[in-house]
């Protein structure tokens, strides 16, 4: 069978999260529907990132096998024509070999977290983005996430009900952006791992922002992680901020 | 009565436009009755800029005239409180003279558009711009675009119904400018002039559209213009692009 890797832009919001849900809607099962209308018996999708519920993403990478071999481009035609009015789209489709999987294959993740900082309601970010109503101090936010960057025991960050074998982790970079905005102002991060816990970036940027906001010190932050305890956790920040935004692999196949 | 100007964001796509309507949602009727539940007899409200059906707002600014004496900041957020759930926010709150009016004391209007270049349907920008499937030129349109700035007769650039007494405007900018968009290509438009006809700006990007397409030249949307002629006109690009970004007054009020 032919597999196809396909890279995925959604909005979060509608879904339970990217795994298939019996009685909830899910994005693996809104993209096997598609391809259900385009070949009977297509087995079930992989994922690089098995993104939580109100988790979006603009570069989620996706694998499926067919029976007839698709032109890349006329497969991703079909696709994005049956997951119409679900707001997931297939962006870059390619033919890769059949040993290649989209989540054992994948070397890196990249993660981007949305703050957007203003009194006044989010318009045209509303749940693509995590709206605080303060000021937060960049240059803090910075310091504390430079206790992060590395291999560490992320215990501290890692959702009680995490499958990962281990805690141990490299965190390859934790970028903290600053970003223009017509009325407020936004923080970007952008963190990049081989791989990540379960709610990693949700726990590290909703601690990051009690650093931000003068709650927590940079140095209270690296207590934390040098705890590895689950209780020594900032809040965990909310879905709609968090974009899963690339997925990396030995060679671009979608290049 | 004291007077207050308010600077407002909201998006279009579920309301008829600014202006109240009898029988359909408009961003004057969301704002006029959170007024309404803050005081008795509330004053209709004015606007800078009387937005069409599903056309987006950065920086509307409208006045209201209130009977009790308010903290612009509180006032803004009372506002706020009452506008939930209607996408329509007041980002910032100024108290101003009497004789301060939001449209007829204001000098210059900013307009953007947002065009978005790229095969798969939109995810996340869905209704907030205009999808194109295929490449534009730039290059043409800018010098498309550089033909309209100055001191024109607009006739071909302003819908049939347009009440203003002369099609003679000065459109003092018309940028072309290219944005970085992780999944396709973002092309935005930016003018500015003291006022608009009657979708101008629409019947103005929707040209130069076609320009980039390369369907005209430069040359010929000049000689569009020159025949002052509205059957000249491009296709009028749809309202989901465009923004009111900014009005300008002698001073800046909210300052």
């Amino acid at each position: 069978m032919p597999r196809y890797a396909l890279k995925l832009e959604y909005d979060g919001e509608p879904f339970a999260g990217w795994q298939r849900q019996t009685d909830q809607p899910s994005v693996q099962g809104a993209l096997e529907a598609a391809l259900a209308a385009l070949e009977h018996d297509v087995p079930s999708v992989a994922a690089a990132g098995r993104t939580d519920a109100g988790v979006h993403a603009l570069g989620q990478v996706a694998h499926a096998d067919m029976t007839r071999d698709w032109d890349p481009f006329r497969l991703s035609e079909a696709v994005n024509w049956h997951l119409k009015p679900a707001p997931v789209a297939v962006v870059a489709c390619a033919h890769v070999p059949g040993d290649w999987h989209a989540r054992f294959s994948a070397i890196e993740r990249r993660y981007t977290y949305r703050v957007i900082c203003r009194r006044a309601p989010l318009v045209h970010a509303r749940g693509q983005a995590w709206q605080v109503k303060h000021d937060l101090d960049v240059s803090a936010m910075r310091a504390g996430a430079a206790h992060l960057v590395g291999r560490h025991d992320f215990t501290t960050f890692r959702a009680v009900h995490c499958q990962a074998q281990s805690p141990v982790k490299t965190l390859d970079q934790v970028v903290v952006e600053e970003v223009a905005q017509p009325n407020g102002r936004e923080i970007v991060f952008h963190l990049r791992a081989r791989s990540f816990l379960h709610n990693q970036v949700r726990s590290i940027v909703g601690t990051l922002e009690r650093v931000g906001a003068r709650a927590w010190s940079p140095e209270d932050l690296r207590a934390a992680l040098a705890a590895r305890d689950r209780a020594a956790c900032g809040p965990v920040a909310p879905p709609e901020g968090l974009y899963l935004t690339g997925v990396g692999y030995p060679e671009d196949v979608f290049a």
